[in-house]
């Protein structure tokens, strides 16, 4: 098909697909007789519809989706480094000073990995966005937050349990990489969603929302 | 303390605090005798701090730290609105049509949160947000990964739950407020990380990565 039916099949703009082009996301359709014009197929609009949700639901940026999906097509590169690219895509943010408060956040991961009995690799980007959010909670001095960080391990562990069982169900390569690579990226905005509901449905059992003296 | 204080006092740069006043994210300082001097206080470092968390590790705009921060700010406001405020920053992204993998996320949605017996605005953003993350799912093909949305609706409760509970020890209501903020925006990205961190744990458990021939 031409780039204005790929265009059409997945609802994305040519000039935006034009541009995962030119940035290497979306490989180059077959070329064809006519100049400046090539031919693409339905690889190409799955591969498009997997560029949108991981940058708009995932979030991520297109130098990060450019990285994990060279690991996607490399099929040298084993499924357990194609999952640690997908949970590189975490990644601390804002340059905080490494200070008193990243200091203790670091003890009281280290703390917490070694009472679960977890394996975690020391450069795994996931300490260092753990430690930011940690480091801030003690900044802002909110002590009490800090003993939910026990509760969120736990929940954390059977999330990825589940996470992992459905990738090892996938008997297809490039299919268990793209079930991994989704399943972290786009669970995260799900998870967020969940537990934003799950806060409302607690909180008015907590704190009863002020009744409308004009409401019978 | 001036300006260049205040930024000493914090990291934050003296444009950037500039640019916070402009944005009516941070309360003026003081007018003092000299002009173009204002008097900023410790509650201003707090209330910078509280910006930069928010920006920075919680991954907020601009424009949803002010609205939220003057939701804070407004003695009126219930503590329940507040956390609406805080629950609503989560937002549903990338412009979907909305299409048949919406209209079965919608359903898909509906049944999960009535098995489980939230109580959930009808209008809730999270409901939007949820909604876009699972039609990612049906529409690249992934079927597998739906079932995990009910691990994460369970996973979910115990930190809502538990998201509350450290809110409810909390008697100061500014202080109150402040935890429950912090709690929902870092909150999302402390679990994200410990959630790659089970990951790769699971992940070196079910896929043992390759050996190195060079290692013995």
């Amino acid at each position: 098909m031409r780039v204005s039916e790929l265009s059409q099949a997945t609802g994305v703009p040519v000039p935006t697909i034009k541009y995962y082009l030119r940035e290497g996301l979306l490989p180059r359709g077959e070329t064809t007789t006519s100049p400046n014009q090539a031919s693409y197929s339905d690889e190409h609009v799955t591969r498009l519809r997997l560029i949108r949700s991981l940058l708009d639901v995932g979030g991520l940026s297109v130098a990060t989706v450019r990285d994990v999906l060279a690991a996607v097509d490399d099929p040298d590169t084993s499924l357990h480094d194609v999952l640690g690219r997908a949970v590189g895509t975490v990644t601390a943010t804002g340059a905080d000073a490494d200070d008193e408060h990243h200091a203790r956040a670091r003890t009281r991961l280290a703390g917490l990995i070694d009472d679960r009995g977890w394996h975690v690799s020391p450069h795994a980007p996931a300490r260092e966005a753990a430690v930011a959010a940690l480091a801030t909670i003690y900044r802002l001095g909110l002590e009490n937050l800090d003993s939910l960080a026990d509760v969120y391990a736990g929940a954390a562990e059977q999330v990825a349990e589940a996470d992992l069982g459905s990738v090892v169900q996938v008997a297809d390569r490039d299919r268990r990489v793209q079930t991994a690579l989704v399943g972290t990226v786009v669970g995260d905005a799900l998870f967020a969603a969940l537990r934003r509901m799950a806060q409302e449905h607690t909180s008015a059992k907590h704190f009863p929302p002020a009744q409308d003296p004009e409401q019978r």
